[in-house]
């Protein structure tokens, strides 16, 4: 049996795990915390990702080695790669860690992305303020998600008080971009080279947290550029397991806003509605298996529980919805679930969002805003 | 979190533990193996299934009880049944334990089953023989599975060497029906009386064990006929959970050939080509949930893997197709995993059963001769 390491033990490790067990593989994960929700389901080794006796651990038992989320220093990964395969490999977890690597990275390929300028001191984000024009988003560098460590800039007013807020640690000032839909790229990518898309994935997002995506997509178009820009990225980095590629949509064009070398939230959709989940394909990848079909059974919309999960026998009610506890206890803004419903019919699809939105905190009304 | 106890810890309690992780359920297993597959996944409790204390213990633990078998003395089940709720229910079980009893209910409920005479010796099989004739079916009225524990009589000389083999233990002998086709229904009731069928299931055995098993089978009339014979048990039982009822085919008629209260080898492929699982549904309908569509994604072949597994690289080359390994050790004769295989084209489906087919042991002709 083939064995696997995680570095990290929230819920996308708990959902590689779910989707292991079927094919046979073995699990070990790496986690700080003694309650990571993966842990329930693997042999979870505690420790620092710096820990490197830990690190050698898990190293030594695994035949291949992958990653939770894309914080894992990057030097953890060099120290796992000299015993191990490691995907994806150290250099691209440092990419996807900077925010400006990440956007240099888009420029050198061609892949439109929002202007930038980076910024260390209050003088260089003055300067770029006026390069880049307000609105514009000051963001870390390093370490932000679901919009944490990231601050808009809308008047001059707002300039030193974000300074105050974030300064200290590298920054990247971005131009504010009016969008009209976010969608994101979901590839995966096997030794060979072999590559696979979902279909282009339409996300919707409250205060920087995902909240709702939706398949398909409907526009060739997008799809077809998305998918160009995506096989850019993973070609440049020899990229080995599932990336998704996060885009603004502004005009009918995309333009590149991040990356995540991962599982990804905005593809758990998968589990229930592709004849492969990304789950059962990031570990194909990795071990060198053939991919599977990523093609659709049917439309989709994944709801994401955020805090606390809807009661389990109201979600159930509801025929054709997918309920996904990650057994993570409720506090504020945390992601504990999320709920899929796969339905074709557009009546049944409003009758059956008239019931899960209110559920996972959303309306019916921010719903039709967003999607027509 | 509600807390779901297994009295057995094979690939049935296996395949309901992780149907329910995604329902945030949690479990606990009675089985006397310490490698009991499912304890790879949920906590295991060594223990034989008389063994009140350990009974107790799991009873204590739990919200309710189910069973990964039907072979588990109903004594130890009636001991549950005084802590916690246990379902299917006791006296179903000691039914479905005892073949006299299951045909019993059968003609109780007009439901057409073969001839047959209970034999507790050499003289009563002698006269059941004149009875029914021959060719007929000796086998032990209790624990029989898989083809084991029974045998074929043709001529006069088998009926001594027959009781010398199988003598000792109530007996029943059966009329051997030369059927056309094995079909199955699986049902899964609710606490409420609800009940939802799965399509009806063709099965092709070998030497007495489930080979092979495909959806849908696209004869109505059968379909029809097996949810009204199906529906008539779950309602006379007061049945809760999932139960199949197996039937041979004859003339265009279902001759009910056994029930089993529990989960079934033929319903595998629901965890690939179902809206719900066979697994979720038993856990929905036991807990009181609301259930979960039973309809069908596509058209099924479910392959059951014996003796060990095929090749994990090689069969997850054939697209569309889903590997379920077991965490079993190899064994002649042991089911160590199952392949579903979901394709809507038939001249996909024809290249992909080449190549499938001969993985886990059988031909191309063998499965010509069965479906044509």
């Amino acid at each position: 049996m083939m064995k696997v390491g995680i570095v990290g033990g929230g819920q996308l490790a708990r959902l590689l795990v779910l989707a292991g067990y079927n094919l046979g593989l073995q699990f070990q994960i790496l986690d700080p915390a003694i309650d990571a929700c993966a842990g329930q389901l693997a042999y979870l080794i505690k420790g620092n990702y710096e820990d490197i006796s830990r690190l050698k651990q898990l190293a030594e038992w695994a035949d291949v080695v992958t990653f939770d989320f894309e914080n894992v220093p990057a030097t953890a990964a060099r120290i796992l790669e000299e015993q191990v395969a490691v995907y994806p490999q150290a250099q691209t977890l440092y990419i996807a860690q900077d925010r400006f690597c990440e956007k240099t990275l888009f420029l050198e390929l061609g892949i439109p992305t929002t202007l930038f300028a980076t910024v260390d001191s209050l003088d260089e984000l003055r300067r770029a303020v006026i390069k880049l024009d307000l609105p514009a988003v000051l963001k870390t560098r390093r370490l932000g998600y679901d919009g944490k460590g990231q601050r808009v800039l809308r008047i001059l007013d707002d300039v030193e008080s974000a300074w105050q807020e974030l300064g200290g640690v590298p920054l990247i000032l971005e131009e504010l971009v009016p969008f009209e839909r976010e969608v994101s790229v979901l590839a995966v990518r096997g030794i060979d080279g072999e590559t696979k898309f979902y279909p282009l994935v339409e996300n919707y997002h409250r205060d920087g947290i995902l909240r709702l995506s939706r398949v398909p997509c409907r526009d060739q178009m997008l799809e077809f550029q998305g998918y160009n820009y995506t096989r850019c990225v993973l070609d440049h980095l020899n990229y080995i397991g599932l990336l998704a590629v996060e885009f603004f949509v502004k005009k009918g064009c995309l333009i590149a806003n991040e990356i995540a070398p991962r599982v990804h939230n905005s593809g758990h959709w998968t589990i229930d509605g592709a004849e492969t989940s990304q789950f059962e394909n990031h570990l194909r990848a990795i071990l060198g298996l053939p991919l599977g079909s990523t093609s659709l059974l049917g439309p989709c919309i994944m709801l994401n529980c955020i805090g606390a999960m809807p009661e389990l026998a109201r979600v159930l009610a509801v025929q054709d919805t997918h309920y996904h506890f990650y057994g993570k206890t409720r506090r504020f803004g945390r992601k504990v679930g999320h709920l899929t419903l796969r339905v074709n019919d557009s009546d049944k699809l409003r009758a059956c969002l008239n019931v899960l939105l209110p559920l996972v905190g959303l309306t019916i009304d921010e719903f039709l805003e967003w999607s027509y």
